[in-house]
Parts: C-alpha cells; sequence; structure tokens
C-alpha cells in the first residue's frame, strides 16, 4: 500500500507492507488524518525523542533504522475483521480510536512504532476494543480532530476548574485551540488567548476565546491579572492575603507553546495561587527560578494525553456540534503532499491543521 | 535593649531602640526564638533575597544598609499594650504569632524587616488581632516551634492527600521533619523519608517516619515505588493506564532540601502522575527536563508559609501532644550565641533547631 515513511531522517512516498490484522485486530482504511505537531518535532527530533523515551521508561519505543509510518489524529472505515474480534463494527463503519493497539509482540503507539503503522498510509490495524463508531454523520475530518480535541479536553479536565477561574491560553496552535474549545465547553469566562499570529488570534476567536492578545503588542499577564481583579483590589494588602476585603478571582494559564523559557515567563507573568498547565511539550532542557514559584505558590501541572473516556467524550463534542472543528482544518493532502504540508505548516498565517487523506 | 542584629552582612551583639508599640500593637517579652534555615540563607544570600523580592513583588522587603534583627519563630510573652487594643491577652500570657505587623507605615514581616525587630532581640512589638495565647502549658520553645511546623502542614495540607497516597520525604532539615510529622497526623502509610546525616534519620523516625532511607546507600525513589507497587504490576502493560488490572497507590514527594537540581532528581525518579510538593527555597535558577514531567505528568506545587488559621492549628498540635517537638531542639543559647550557633547548624549531625533566648 502506498504511504508516506519516514526513513533515514526524511519523508519518502513508497510502497510499504500491507498490514495484518492480528487477535482482536480489525484492518481499516485510512479516511483522513490531521498532521501533528508531534510529527513536525518527530521528524527533525527523533533521535531526541527515542533517547527521552529510553531515559523515561527504559524502552526506546521506536528503531529510526527502520520505516515509521506516522499518524496517530485518524478516522478510518471497517475493512476486515481479524481473528478473535467480536465484529461488533461492522464492515463499513467509519470510527476513531485513540492511538494505541495490542499486539502479539506487545503494545504499540499506533504512528509512532515500526509494528503499527499509522494514518498517512492507505490501511491500518486497530485494536477491536478501543475503536468507537463516529456519531451523527459527522464528517471524516472532523472526526479525525477527536485526537487533539482530547489532549485539549484532557488538559482543561486536569486544570480542576471552577466557575470563577479566569483562563489564559498561552500559543494558539492546534493543542491551544482545543484547550480554547475545552474551556468554552466549560463554561469559565473570559478565556483569554495570546499569539503572535493574527490568522490564530482569529482562530481562538472562532474556537470560543472572550479576548485575544497580542504579546508584541502588550503583555498577555497585565491584561489577565486585570481581568481577574476587582476594584479596589490591593496587591500590597496583606490583609487580602488573609482574605479580608475584595479578592482576585483565580488564575489558570495553559502552556501550549513547549519552548524553553516559556514556564519562566508564565512564573514572572502569574498571580499568586496560579496553577500553571503544560500542555505544550518541550523537548530541551529548561532553566527556571523556582523562587518565583514558591513565591506565589504557582502549580505546575504537566499534562500528556488522554483517557479514553476523553477521548470518547471528545469525539461526542465534535459530532453534538459543541466544537465546531471545520474552520481548523486548512488543507487537504494525499500521501505525495505530506512532504510539503509539513513544510507549509510552519507558516501559522496560512495553516492550522492539514488533512492526509492516503485514499486520493 | 540587646540583640543579635544582622548589619553590614555580618551578626553582631549591639544594644538596639527600644521598640515601641503602634496603634494596636503589643510590645512582648521574647521567650524563645528558633534560628531558621532561612535566617542562615539570609546571612549569605540576603542580597539575592531582597533581589528577588523585588522582582516579584515590586518591593525589596529589606534596606541591607540598616539595621535588621532577625528571628520569626517565637513565643513571647505580653509586656505592655498599645493604643487601640483591646487588652485580650493581660500582661504575663505567653502569645506566639504569625510574623506579620501592621504598622502605621503598612504590613512588615518580623524578623525580615527593619521596622519590626524579631525575636533574636529581647522584645518585639506585635499586632494583638494575630497573637494566639500558648494552651496547656506548653513549654516556651515547644511555642516557638509553632512556626517551623505550620510550614510542613501548609506543605502536607496543599498536597491534597488521600489515605492511599505513599509519601516520599526528600531531605529531614526542620522543614522536613514538620512535614514527617504532619503525614504522621493525616494518618498515611508508610511514610518514607530520606537523608543523608544519620542523626537526622533518627530525628525523622521519632517525628513519625515509617521507613527511612539513606540515599548514599539506595534509591530513595525504587523503596518508595516499591512500595507503592502491588504485586503483579506491570508498569509496562497498558491496560494498567487504562485502570484494568492491579494499579499503585498513588505517590506524593515532599522536596525539603532546596538545591539546583532535587527538582529534575525528583522528575527521574517519580512515578507517573506524582504530586511533588516544593517545600525547600532554592533561591539559584535551576535547571529541568519538562519532557519527564510531561510524559509521567507530574504536578509540581510550590509552597510557602501558611496561613494564619494552619499556623493556629499547628500550635494545637504540638500543645494536644499530636506532635513533640522537643527532639528538635538540640541547643539554646542568649543573643551573644547567635553567631556560633549559625556555624554549629552546619552540622546536621549535631543539631536540628537551636533556640535563642534572649532574656539569658
Amino acid at each position: 500500500m502506498r504511504a508516506a515513511v519516514f526513513r533515514g531522517g526524511e519523508l519518502v512516498v513508497d510502497d510499504v507492507a500491507e498490514p495484518v490484522p492480528g487477535k482482536g485486530q480489525v484492518l481499516v482504511k485510512t479516511l483522513a488524518c490531521g498532521i501533528c505537531g508531534s510529527d513536525l518535532h518527530a521528524l527533525h527530533y527523533a533521535p531526541r525523542m527515542v533517547e527521552a523515551s529510553r531515559r523515561v521508561s527504559g524502552r526506546p519505543g521506536m528503531d529510526l533504522a527502520q520505516d515509521i509510518v506516522f499518524g496517530h489524529e485518524f478516522c478510518a472505515e471497517v475493512i476486515e475483521h481479524g481473528p478473535g474480534t467480536d465484529k461488533r463494527h461492522k464492515v463499513g463503519t467509519r470510527v476513531c480510536s485513540v492511538p494505541v493497539t495490542f499486539t502479539a509482540a506487545g503494545s504499540a503507539t499506533v504512528g509512532y512504532s515500526n509494528i503499527a503503522p499509522g494514518g498517512y498510509a492507505e490501511r491500518m490495524v486497530l485494536s477491536e476494543g478501543l475503536m468507537i463508531e463516529v456519531p451523527n454523520g459527522l464528517s471524516d475530518e472532523q472526526a479525525a480532530l477527536t485526537e487533539p480535541m482530547a489532549v485539549g479536553w484532557h488538559a482543561v479536565e486536569r486544570a480542576r476548574l471552577t466557575p470563577n477561574d479566569v483562563p489564559l491560553v498561552i500559543g494558539c496552535g492546534p493543542v491551544g485551540l482545543a484547550v480554547i474549545a475545552g474551556l468554552r465547553i466549560k463554561g469559565v469566562h473570559p478565556i483569554l488567548a495570546a499569539d503572535f499570529s493574527p490568522a490564530r488570534r482569529r482562530l481562538a476567536e472562532t474556537m470560543g476565546a472572550d479576548i485575544v492578545l497580542d504579546p508584541a503588542e502588550h503583555s498577555p499577564y497585565t491584561r489577565w491579572q486585570d481581568e481577574a481583579t476587582p476594584e479596589g483590589f490591593d496587591p500590597e494588602n496583606p490583609l487580602a492575603r488573609l482574605g479580608v476585603g475584595p479578592q482576585r478571582r483565580p488564575g489558570v494559564v495553559f502552556e501550549c507553546v513547549g519552548v524553553p523559557g516559556i514556564i519562566q515567563q508564565i512564573f514572572e507573568g502569574a498571580m499568586r495561587n496560579t496553577r500553571v498547565v503544560v500542555v505544550g511539550v518541550n523537548m530541551e532542557s529548561d532553566t527556571i527560578e523556582p523562587f518565583f514559584g514558591i513565591t506565589k505558590e504557582i502549580d505546575l501541572q504537566f499534562v500528556l494525553g488522554y483517557t479514553p473516556q476523553e477521548f470518547a467524550l471528545a469525539l461526542h463534542h465534535l459530532a453534538e456540534g459543541k466544537i465546531d472543528g471545520a474552520p481548523l482544518v486548512t488543507g487537504k493532502v494525499g500521501v505525495e503532499g505530506v512532504k510539503q504540508a509539513f513544510q507549509d505548516l510552519a507558516n501559522p498565517e496560512a495553516h492550522a491543521k492539514i488533512m492526509v487523506e492516503p485514499w486520493r
């Protein structure tokens, strides 16, 4: 089958072996698969990802000397049931799945494993028990947004929000936009969002941000503190700390950039007791001044991924129209177009999410 | 009055001006005042503390060109009521107070301010509204442990403990010991504690640690993971992450060291979903690899100080015998002995907490 293959540090288009469903697995046709920022990252930092995975878990995760087919944000159609399946989704059913599959050789991440090719190929094998049907005639490309929307929803869930919180989203790439969509569903307002890109700020408004900010113009932290601060509040008054008089609303910052220096920037801009949810994936070392975190009693919650329940809920948010993902999809390509799409995604004015349609 | 004074970067004994209670203030005699690690820090890093305070809050906090009398962990006796007081504690009453006082010039931290001399002097002025009477005939020096015990209790409160948690305390100085005391009151077990010093490990056991560990002998993180891990648990099995099969007990790490590198060490040693409570005060820059925090979804909660309610509760824990602070007090000195005591406290085998008794 045709696929965009990560081979020798490059993306090439080639024919690869047809996947064969094992016990409990189902063969599916890839209908749409989003290109994720992690894939862009992997293209350039694959050895670092492998090394980091080995250091954290003791397992490298991937063998870079062998082919890998990326693609973990997909919508697919059931073609054929493997042995030991219940056939609970009949042939032709459109499905989503968390990108994990169980094989005889152990579990594997679909799209980041040598044994589980992802959605940049015409076909995949998925584990039947993790597949969920796409409801309500939701379009293929919107269903393929389930995975990134689950990432945002998970981050919002981990933030332990209260209705009084004032959220600030730093960075409006797909992850930041998914967080904004989750915040709108949670009903906390105002939702503030900051990005240097005008196109991304427009998308942030579309997804539900109440106030969008250009960091080149003025500090997002100042505006966010203003929104959280009632009239008559004096931050220098220790009685306020003792609960006397007007109190600031609690602040929550979502770090959706993932480059060195952002956490320290948030430390400096944060209010006392701010919860910071780190959704951006920074693969580099980072420098912080803990004194800021200590003095402000900041809670730094690192998050990753989602639970299967959160994933299923994200699909329902899309299918029920609680999230309209359509504006995020700014392009569609076949496997031949993946390499160019990786380059095009570097320009936030032109693109947010490009879908790969390997059947083209 | 006689005091140990911080002047020109040195500790000197001198006569300083008698404090005069202002509106709402009470003149007290210092009965006992603990030497805190922050005081040791301030002796060497005062300019950095001032600079950090200025960067965080916009206020330097202290003017190092003028005298400062340290001492914020005190028990005192009421001598004389200032104007505008209710005289709710009669002369002779023994009291504790959070080390904050309200003056005509604004609020000040007792012991870290030019206008509010602390407990290394014969007398202090405190704000009547913040004073609480020492109950149950608790000894002066144990009452003076209220402040450090409140620091530990606050950290334990911020950890959002559940009965199933397995706590690990890294560093058994006074702060770590106070955390252990708080954990014993919370009833979570086993309490694991690690320190290189044999004397500190003995104190950790006295304060309530169930398992004490010498990091020079073996990794505290390995033993802690073993305690949290049920038979049959396979950390490599993704089904375990989905909640299928035996689950590890949640882990909580209390960082009570406060030097660069400890947070990253904890990142590397932590289990998935570990909550890390940072109680140690590291005034330097620090380097972390966020990838560890992200992959393990670590929550890094920085904490500082306590609420007035937590402070009052710490005093009651001591007075009701829920915490026996006596073993922590390893020495007593007059103001003439403060300088030597600062040096003696560098040896964890010899000392934990030295009390200043300025009336000597």
